[in-house]
């Protein structure tokens, strides 16, 4: 709804707005994507069944079952979870078996930590039982906490603290004379993935590598801790793996190939992905006994955090740290449910969370993962009444996604052809707590993004989803400054002007990986958060069904939201006449890119120059506290002209292609077109994401093939788009930068040649 | 020395630069602003006396003199310094003597602070003794920690946090439900004066002021606490006045008029600048159990400190706060010593500093007012040649600058007709670091400060203060983010073009207050600091000999680049032919003043429309956590077109004023002038700066008459340049903006109808 019939209601309840941003004045606004008017009326229907079948009661039954015993890969109750599964799907009649695979999942046997020198401490390593919580810890079968794929050791050395652990706080230590050769570092979390911080840190020569988690990101410092609140406790830890899925996600010992029994395997000496020195995780209980030992140089603001302490950067007294894991192979066990479609058997809709838990995992991954169910047994329900979904809805529940997306990855490359030719969309996703709906994806299917947000309601204020969204992105976008302040005056507009909220682009982190970057399938993760802060019992043995429906959704409201939009994109992908993207949502995104290109470029250069400059009148030295010693950064070579011409032309080209096309697309023309002209066309949309894949792949990682959507090399999690380019840029690869402008642009004119053979095959 | 100079020097050792960068390099390029080549050679050779008599051994003796006992207001030790200091001044050959005046100056009698219900606790409000410290504290006559003219009292009432307690954080609060009425608030130090946080809590209605020094601006944070750092440590306390400077500084019962023995005094209940309600400043140490008894809302990031808690607002359990004081009239000590000028008599540089402290104010003030002993020193052994200034010199040690600026307010005000005819220039300083050279004052003095700062030699360095500056802007400029990026960018801009660094406007806070905004004196505030963090000992019993000379100037480095510099600009204007004024430097300023307030209007312009539509959308409510509720700002009216033109035009008209006079202007077209005609434009130029009064003053505070530079009715110290304007922006008072563009526009127009006299006086 655009923003000016808002405008009017100021004065009316929530109640009141609720209705006036019902479904109903949207629908009969806009119609429904992919729709014809004929067939949207049914579909309607349906999605107001789904609403009624997602019950609470079922989504709260099935997290406290699911979350009762510990369920990391191989526990016993990892395996019954799914076991469990399966017997629900065929229960809600569905085809489904489970999938398993033979994984390298390292468990630990061993591990401690001690400070020696003048203040000895011994580390707990330990998350004791927290009152009124029924299964928070001391449970048999919990697993110390431990850094999933370290590479085992036991070293002693001096520590240093190196902030993040991230690439530019290593720079700000070697301008401070420190250097992290033989030593332990100790990183807190955030700044970037967690496997940044062992893999950098041995880089750098370090021989061990500590994370702890800093209260100023996780704990006291953004509310209260728990039980009072639900901000991680001083013993509290998390855990993690530190496996390089940068380089490829899935079995450590089995890249691109599933991880079948008698698959050939990498041994552990020759995996890429796995780390070569010890590395823990502690608590900030255990890190601060660390962290006030330190002498050296004081620590910069950005390196300060919430700790009662001055933050020296070291190095401090000797740390004894040992790890010995047990490194075989073991069992995972994906469920896998099918429902045939009627129309179109070879179209396949995969939706996909995962149930394995780094302990109890209630509300990573659990919170996704029921609401998942609820939709397959909506769907079940709604298929006993004799409906089937035109195209084939495949839903899966993932093991082993937390050591690395194996079960996702070994099951999208065990079955990587019959995906490329069958698979439309994978719809992802995975722990979620109240708050704001968060929909990140490939972007044709932004325009159905917001679409569906403004067909569901929000459970906490009654308005639908989409009408929150913007809310946000007017408030937000009143003053925004710092790093996302370009992004939030994006989506203000958008809020401003009523056009759709943009969609975020997908990194890494969760199962949509090896479908979207390595196979080239569109892909969607949704989910719901960034209410009030949260998120303190992340990968602890805290993540329990008491603290989720205490803090985290009580009521399990916003599960039940996500089972209600979730269905709703898998429903209308099933039924649609015409697959409901908007290439026109895509062509804008990659023309945004492209844009920011040209400006990183432009600033690396104005920014070099003005950077040489001052290291050259010796401004760094001077500027600095002369009892402070700072040096001057590196001089960095001048930034040529990046060949930006055939990136610059793709886009445009795609920008034309997008419109042409989207203008004769419609499900009414798609539905009025023969038999075999409209399953050419089916075809050419299917595949159309395959154009953006290059088979070299990214450099130093073939696996990663999607050349608008990859993880960063040095960010993990968070996404590079027309990565190729944007971390040659990043890097100062110049030469590679050409290079990739080309590959990107050739991907970009193959995805644009599809839509032009598409808009043929509509017009002639 | 322009940029492009010292680009050549990359691979120098800072010993090369220093020479490179030394003073005859300058002087060879640029002559001397105010002097004859023929006579700039012999202002050399005194300035290079001067730097050869500052001695760091009788700095070193002094401080420890004078900081060796308690010597705020009343104390024996502040007299007993005085009068030492007169008998320095006369046996340095000036003519000197102490003036001294009768002002309201409450001192405590009791005080106390507990926390009742659940977890009761009684402040200690106490600083002990610090090992290896001789002075620090359990001295006789160290008063505990108050806050001079807070309003006494005995009250009990829920408390609540309002973080800086500035307005902004009310309305914070506001939106969240909390309100302060009946309520003890508890403020930390930092965001705006001290002054302002018992002020606004009275007007809010709360009956008690606590404020306390959070370890985030002050404590752990920043450093290693004292002794093992300069920080302040857990039990050190901020003293300071709460006295309404913002209206008029000096004593309270005597605005306008010298607190002789028979001043015409106003009642402690009708004089407006003293608070109504009890306020105590505290330690860190006893804050943390005060805060950490806080339920209520979460408090905003913007809220949280450094403490190990997670920060509520409130209200909390009942604190009962007790304040009595002794409200008797203190006798003040100006020491006043006077060196008659030979050629202008009439003609007075000023130069000022205070002597009293908080306790024993090592670092505030005697800092820089054993430099300023330092150039008197010299200035006398230079007089002992045969030497005498040309122009009268005028140097003061000041009383009761703590408690409000008295000492100086009361002497200027008694002295106000005679100053407004003759000072030509007053110079401030107070306390200070190692570190940088900061400059702020009447912009027609920033040619001459830069002059200066090329003169004088960095004591760590061996560059110029002008080259440390500089290169500290150059690095800055770098990539400059948060409230200060655009000041940034300038000073880095003219930095790199090799231009005059900007010098800053001056607010209060100290004793060149009186002289700038009352009288129209042109003035300077000349300071050292922003090196490592330091300040921990900032009005605390901390502030002694052995923490200054371990961490704030060991070898008292600083001190003695204070002298040399102030001495120089003394100097200057001493002997100088024609003043070293250029009033470009001025007219830029200006104008640069007027563009930034069309900037402001446009900005509270665009942000009510947007603000006004996100919250008719009722976007503030949706987008606020329904379990967190956070109300709307409040609707504001839409902002009219301000009428700037008359200030618009005046600042067009002072360039070009500013201009055609500057090109007249030279100490030889000076030197060359009839005596008449040159005694006309001194006394022209001499008051020129009073052409910005306007009697009126500003709205509410008629004290304040200088309508360019005010301290902020909202920001206490911090300045608020074309005050009337600036101000009825940001209050929204239209209507009073449109006048003080014109008054103000009038003053600037009466500023260049005194250089258009001037330049006529030149060029006819």
């Amino acid at each position: 709804m655009p923003l000016r019939r808002l405008a009017c209601v100021a004065s009316l309840s929530l109640a009141a707005l609720a209705v006036a941003m019902s479904h109903d004045a949207i629908a009969q606004d806009a119609g429904m994507l992919g729709f014809t008017a004929g067939h949207a009326a049914a579909e309607h229907t349906r999605e107001q069944a789904l609403d009624a079948s997602v019950s609470t009661a079922d989504l709260d039954a099935w997290l406290l079952r699911m979350a009762s015993g510990p369920n990391q890969v191989g526990a016993p109750h990892d395996r019954d979870n799914a076991e469990w599964q399966l017997q629900q799907f065929k229960a809600w009649g569905w085809d489904a078996h489970i999938e398993t695979f033979q994984v390298l999942y390292p468990t630990p046997i061993s591990e401690s930590l001690e400070l020696l020198g003048p203040h000895p401490y011994t580390a707990k390593l330990h998350e004791p039982a927290v009152v009124g919580d029924r299964t928070s810890a001391d449970m048999p079968g919990v697993l110390p906490p431990y850094l999933a794929y370290q590479g085992d050791g036991d070293v002693t050395a001096p520590l240093v603290y190196v902030n993040f652990g991230m690439p530019d706080d290593y720079k700000a230590l070697a301008r401070q004379g420190v250097d992290v050769r033989g030593k332990i570092v100790i990183a807190r979390y955030g700044g970037g993935w967690r496997g940044l911080k062992p893999k950098l840190a041995q880089q750098h020569g370090a021989v061990g590598c500590i994370i702890y988690s800093d209260p100023h990101e996780d704990g006291y410092y953004s509310d209260d801790i728990y039980p009072k609140g639900p901000q991680r406790p001083p013993e509290g830890v998390q855990r993690g793996s530190v496996n390089d899925i940068i380089l490829y996600s899935g079995d450590p010992l089995t890249p691109g190939v599933g991880a079948t029994a008698d698959a050939k395997r990498l041994t552990r000496e020759t995996a890429p992905t796995l780390m070569k020195i010890p590395a823990i995780p502690i608590s900030y209980a255990d890190a601060l006994p660390l962290l006030q030992s330190l002498g050296g140089p004081l620590a910069e603001p950005s390196f300060r955090g919430a700790l009662p302490i001055t933050y020296h950067l070291g190095p401090g007294p000797m740390v004894h740290l040992a790890v010995k894991s047990d490194w075989s192979l073991k069992p995972l066990y994906d469920v896998v449910a099918t429902m045939k479609g009627s129309e179109h058997p070879d179209q396949w809709v995969v939706r996909g969370n995962h149930h394995d838990g780094w302990v109890f995992g209630a509300e990573d991954p659990l919170s996704g993962q029921v609401a998942l169910m609820a939709e397959a047994k909506a769907i079940g329900q709604l298929a006993k009444t004799g409906w089937k979904p035109k195209r084939t809805l495949v839903y899966t529940s993932w093991d082993g996604e937390e050591p690395g997306l194996l079960g996702s990855t070994e099951w999208a490359e065990q079955h990587a052809d019959e995906l490329q030719k069958k698979a439309v969309v994978y719809i992802n996703s995975d722990n979620i707590d109240r708050g704001f709906l968060r929909v990140e994806g490939s972007h044709e299917l932004q325009r159905l993004s917001n679409e569906i947000a403004g067909d569901v309601k929000d459970p906490e204020t009654g308005v639908t989803l989409l009408a929150r969204q913007r809310a946000r992105a007017l408030v937000e976008g009143q003053n925004p400054t710092g790093a996302r302040a370009d992004e939030i005056r994006k989506e203000a507009k958008a809020a401003a002007s009523g056009g759709d909220l943009p969609i975020g682009a997908l990194g890494s982190g969760s199962d949509y990986t090896p479908f979207l970057q390595h196979l080239g399938i569109a892909s969607l993760n949704v989910g719901f958060g960034g209410e009030a802060p949260s998120g303190g019992e992340y990968h602890s043995a805290y993540d329990t069904y008491d603290h989720y429906t205490r803090f985290d959704d009580p009521g399990m409201k916003y599960s039940a939201a996500l089972a209600r939009t979730v269905g709703r994109f898998v429903l209308r992908y099933a039924d649609a006449d015409a697959a409901p993207v908007d290439v026109n949502g895509f062509a804008e995104t990659v023309g945004g890119y492209v844009d920011e290109l040209h400006k990183l470029a432009d600033h690396a250069r104005e920014q070099t120059v003005s950077r040489e400059k001052a290291i050259k009148a010796g401004a760094y030295t001077l500027a600095a506290d002369p009892m402070r010693p700072m040096g001057a950064p590196e001089l960095e070579a001048a930034v040529p002209p990046v060949a930006f011409a055939p990136l610059d032309q793709a886009a445009a080209r795609l920008k034309a292609s997008a419109a042409h096309f989207q203008q004769a697309y419609s499900a009414d023309a798609v539905a009025a077109l023969p038999t075999a002209r409209r399953a050419e066309l089916e075809k050419v949309l299917q595949s159309a994401d395959q154009a953006l894949m290059d088979p070299a792949g990214l450099p130093g990682r073939p696996w990663y093939q999607n050349m608008i959507y990859a993880p960063g090399m040095e960010t993990g999690y968070g996404v590079k788009t027309v990565p190729g380019v944007r971390e040659a840029i990043e890097g100062r690869r110049w030469a590679e930068a050409d290079h990739f402008a080309e590959i990107t642009a050739r991907s970009i004119n193959a995805y644009s040649d599809r839509l032009d053979k598409a808009a043929a095959l509509l017009t002639r």
